[in-house]
């Protein structure tokens, strides 16, 4: 059915399709779904507690047999700034009057769980079949710990250098994370958010760099953009923003209808929600401190002093403090549940495929007839 | 051969892959080269004077009976503002004492010639079979009289927006120029060049909110991006990096090696050289005064205080002030003539598109026998 069985055959999977391990509307559900249609389910691991974690894990392995992938960030904790996280409350005071937040209150500290020993236990227990990390690697004696599971390793690049790194240090597999992409980028060897590769460039360039297989991901939410990536040397494709617009992701009510209102050059790559860049559809804090302004705190505890905002303004019905994660093809975005998503998107590329083929290899049948 | 035959048939070509117009590289021997091999040909006029263009457009009309685009920057000319060219001047004065360029000599105006009432004449007269149009379009007028020759108009959007907007004003096809292209953005409706779209994302949805046929542009630069335009919805390709690796490509020699040593991520969106966003090799002006600094005057008038330096810097073997203008895809170049070049995009497409329906479409002939 796919001419390239390399992420097929790797993961063992039926389709080629990664469901994007996007951290807080992904949980279960959503994996066992994408996974019961062929696809490669994830559980994204960044927001929840490790016992949360094994607790999903639980429940994807009692629905279904098929491999699933297990997401982490391998970020390093960075050490508590008081002066920055100051200056970073100094700037939000006026949203907090605005809002009749209480500035003295105590403000939750952001926290973004990066993989560590106790996850690695977690992977050793559970033994995912497919392991993969944004933001570079762990560090390399739990790299191989994951390894000796069996389970395979994959990992983001978002530039040719970021994904030859990954295949020295062993992945299996490199997703290529061109500059459409929703979400964290996963840059790790440089801090130049704003020379990222867009996926048309990326793909093909990262596919001639390295051995292993390839999974394009970034601006990729229908059988175009998958037969697209197919074309360019991808071996199968991670989708995530599609994926937003089904009824089981667990989306604040303004993020789903910014998503719906989006045009495709409404979002922006900021530090602001958490203190790495990521693409979201720029909103009233974006705009009014400015997408990379190095204010915020180092990752992830910009995010800590936006809560108390978070908290008043979205039940209100506004995404104005909201980091509204959404890559640049959200117009392409359908709503239908999970399953029936990734089945559609399996059928919608095969007719693509056929289609494209259509004029040009007609002749040819006739000829080796 | 080709499924699509929208841009075909509208232009009367037959391969779908246009020559980007790059001011300065494309003279008309490339265009001639692309003409012959089937594709579409340009002769850009923006750094040529009214007279160079005539005898360009002659030399070609004179070679090749095929049809052929001219292209126009259909830029409002800024008027000269003393105070703004001062302080860029200021800025670069240090540049001018470390190569020993006079600063009190006279300083060149840059210019690129808009289209206005006289190239409209000249394009009465030489009756191009296709013009287009970079930032937006010209005064309704002057499309009428282009459209009144018979000549297809067509033009550069950057958004979904901006191809609705230019399909209302009767364009013939609308090119989807993504983030990953090399050189000036084709972005006018907004100053925003921060959230410009990639190719992957840019092509489908502009393909659904317009009938015309589509061009995609950017991060294409073989057969992988070709195929892929297609899947995408895309009717042709126009490809602009990939032929500044043709020796007949005119580059000072900075710009050559800066092309063959760069990586996928070292282009930046940048209007240090002329004002206007644009995408090159970031070098040692763009790092040195910011890519999107306000500081040079505005199009085309900040590349007269860059003249003296360039005269000076290049011909030592120098890029630091020269515009390298480079999409992301430049990994993908490949030194071979214009004419072969073209044969050879063409060959290995037909070639891809066969490789990539070779896994799907086998069952189902077996099936239709």
């Amino acid at each position: 059915m796919w001419r390239d069985r390399r992420i097929l055959d790797l993961f063992g999977i039926e389709h080629p399709i990664l469901l994007a391990p996007m951290a807080g509307p992904v949980l279960s559900n959503m994996a066992i779904a994408v996974a019961n249609a062929g696809g490669l389910g994830a559980l994204p691991s960044a927001l929840l507690s490790h016992e949360q974690t094994r607790d999903e894990m639980a429940k994807i392995r009692a629905a279904t047999a098929k491999p699933i992938n297990m997401n982490f960030f391998c970020h390093v904790p960075p050490a508590y700034d008081e002066s920055r996280e100051m200056a970073w409350r100094e700037k939000l005071s006026p949203y907090y009057s605005e809002l009749g937040v209480d500035p003295t209150a105590p403000i939750p500290v952001s926290n973004r769980t990066p993989f560590d020993e106790a996850l690695c236990e977690t992977v050793e227990e559970l033994r995912p079949e497919v392991v993969s990390f944004h933001f570079g690697l762990p560090p390399e004696p739990l790299v191989a710990r994951v390894k000796a599971t069996g389970a395979k390793v994959i990992a983001s690049a978002t530039t040719v250098r970021e994904a030859i790194w990954l295949e020295e240090r062993g992945c299996d597999a490199v997703i290529a994370q061109g500059a459409e992409a929703g979400g964290h980028r996963g840059i790790f060897l440089t801090e130049n958010a704003g020379q990222q590769v867009g996926t048309m460039a990326l793909v093909p360039q990262v596919a001639d760099a390295v051995k292993v297989p390839v999974i394009a991901a970034g601006g990729i939410a229908d059988a175009r953009g998958i037969v697209a990536a197919l074309a360019l040397g991808a071996s199968a494709v991670q989708i995530g923003t599609a994926y937003l617009f089904c009824p089981e992701a667990k989306l604040v009510a303004p993020h789903r209808a910014a998503l719906k209102a989006a045009w495709d050059d409404d979002t922006v790559i900021t530090r602001v929600f958490t203190g790495r860049p990521a693409r979201g559809i720029a909103n009233r804090i974006v705009r009014e401190v400015g997408a990379m302004s190095g204010l915020p705190p180092a990752f992830p505890l910009a995010g800590g002093a936006l809560m108390p905002l978070r908290a008043k303004s979205e039940p209100a019905g506004s995404g104005d403090f909201t980091p509204l994660w959404s890559g640049q093809a959200m117009r392409l975005g359908r709503e239908m549940s999970t399953e029936e998503l990734t089945r559609t998107l399996v059928r919608e590329a095969q007719e693509r495929l056929r289609q494209l083929a259509g004029g040009d290899s007609r002749p040819h049948r006739a000829a080796n007839r």
